[in-house]
């Protein structure tokens, strides 16, 4: 298959930095869509990948799959997408298309695994492994192209765009189980872990029409919890105070993604109420059986969404004027910006600007 | 309140063994039922009160918590019972009534905490805790007395009856998460742990007509698996037939009352499937967060049921024949019994004939 050479970010190795190199994307097919990646949000999971935190990277490796760009060429067989139209592209760029999962919509869990964005298998280039957004370009079968809808930030120009870049992972994954449990109007939603993906499940529950708490270990984060529009804060040392909210929540979403002890919060939940877990925290976390017994309470999980489902928040995220709160950087910052992210030194994500790679 | 002096069969510390003993049971109140008690389970749970294993428990103690027997006197305000009638008493005797759960039929919710038959403070004798059914009477109010409906093997006589003592915990246990997550036509019903609960559950979910599979570490468990309705059985020690029923289940009810590994069982699961732990493990239970993360599972709980679904449940029993397998012993085999239940060694539960006491 016809390729053409392309400037991308990625390292060669476990503990290498992130350099230019160059990489090979294929010819635009007659179903795919080409774009100019304008923007490119980092995620933690890109820095697991980078890290081989879970044991499957194949290097070179170039990451990110919050990606937004501007179509630049279409194949002979799309009709939906037009050049020079605003898309992005998020976890999901392929899929088996014919098991129940993905005949329902539901992607993220096609039995035969889905192809991500980067550090999967490439189902055209032999051999190879996708490459994600950190690059000039990226090229994308139609279907799993979104369109970006108009956001009101957007007309104040780049950085507008930006910052709905991060919505591509962190803002489905926390909409899709919001969606799934029925955050709305009379229910109360907890938000642990105010980071790129809680700060975002803060502004989509409350835009759901939620009473949203959140519980935070950082007297910093309580103050800005309230300017992202958390009804209540609460310092989950004052053990006084999580006392009160015991047996209060409808709904929790926990975005924490290291280890960390649920008993607690699981005890704030209401009798038949859920704990849904979005992080991945790499070690077990343990669960105490009069926490879920007592009062028929839920530990569940959720990873990202669908395609459809992708649009519908973009769509939902627009109407409602949520984008993330977001730090752009240039494509020279990136390492600096993966050490600060380690260390949780970002408000709220990080977004490089590849128009100078 | 004036009392009267009954026979019992408790214990006066921890690590005595049970002996007869004379109790005060309270004189019928104007809403007050009283029963000879004719049968009465042991559940793992009277097992760990006497041995104090919660911590909480107040000698002398008298447990007994699935208690069938036949009504002696009625108080002046009790219509729907009569003298003569079979009736039944659960883990429930008494609880607010005003509360949200209360009021919507969840005595086991109760916010201010229900009175349990045992070892619980006693409204009506201050300073004293509430006496079980290993006892020759009970009295408890009309609202949380259950009518025993006609089961077909009571035809044959006590045996039959005492086959649906357990029911009155073992069974609600399991009957309420199996309708609270619609087990039924078209479900896949996985069953962890063939004990007294387990063992009913096979047979319930399977009278609501879904597909039952057991999963057990016991090569003779999964030769009774079958006779007792399992549509499957595996060894969950097999890991080629374990990885074959990996993404199969709707719904894992699972018994185990010791530490164990969900993880293995989280994975045997659908997409969005739910296991629901019945017993309490004293240690926490450790779960992987990709176990539920990848695929929205729910790792729950579920504790007993309320006045009316318990009542609901013997009906539901009763109209598809359904009874505990039991060992009928006298009072005086009931510490050889608790000595035998903690080795696992009953099919599936004891019962006490009470009729020698």
């Amino acid at each position: 298959m016809e390729t053409t050479t392309i400037k991308a970010l990625g390292t060669t190795a476990n503990n290498e930095p992130l350099n230019e190199m160059t990489i090979e994307r294929r010819e635009v097919q007659p179903h795919d869509v080409e774009f100019e990646v304008l923007y490119c949000g980092i995620c933690h999971s890109d820095l697991h990948q980078i890290h081989n935190d879970f044991g499957h990277t194949a290097y070179p490796i170039v990451p990110g799959h919050e990606i937004v760009g501007k179509v630049t060429k279409i194949g002979s067989q799309v009709t939906n997408f037009k050049v020079g139209e605003l898309v992005a592209v998020g976890c999901i760029v392929d899929s088996c298309r014919h098991c129940q999962h993905c005949e329902e919509g539901h992607e993220q869990y096609c039995e035969e695994f889905p192809t991500f964005s980067f550090n999967s298998p490439d189902k055209y280039l032999e051999g190879k492994m996708t490459y994600g957004g950190f690059a000039k370009t990226y090229v994308c079968e139609d279907k799993y192209v979104l369109h970006m809808p108009d956001f009101k930030d957007l007309a104040n120009g780049t950085v507008g765009l930006a910052a709905a870049a991060p919505l591509l992972c962190a803002g489905i994954t926390v909409y899709s189980p919001l969606r799934y449990w029925n955050a709305g109007p009379g229910k109360k939603v907890g938000v642990l872990g105010i980071g790129g993906l809680g700060h975002l499940a803060i502004k989509i529950a409350k835009a759901m029409g939620a009473e949203v708490t959140v519980f935070t270990t950082s007297p910093a984060k309580v103050e800005d919890a309230k300017r992202l529009g958390a009804d209540y804060a609460v310092l989950s040392k004052n053990e006084e105070e999580m006392q009160a909210y015991r047996g209060t929540q409808d709904f929790i979403i926990d975005t924490v993604s290291a280890k960390h002890d649920v008993n607690t919060y699981l005890g704030l939940l209401k009798i038949e109420g859920t704990l849904v877990l979005v992080g991945l925290p790499p070690e077990p976390l343990e669960v105490g059986a009069f926490n879920v017994v007592m009062g028929r309470r839920s530990f569940a999980g959720s990873n990202i969404g669908g395609i459809a489902e992708t649009q519908e928040m973009l769509d939902f995220c627009a109407e409602h004027d949520i984008t993330a709160e977001v730090e752009v950087i240039s494509p020279s910052q990136v390492n600096e910006a993966f050490e600060r992210l380690e260390k949780g030194d970002v408000k709220y994500r990080f977004v490089i600007d590849m128009d100078t790679l």
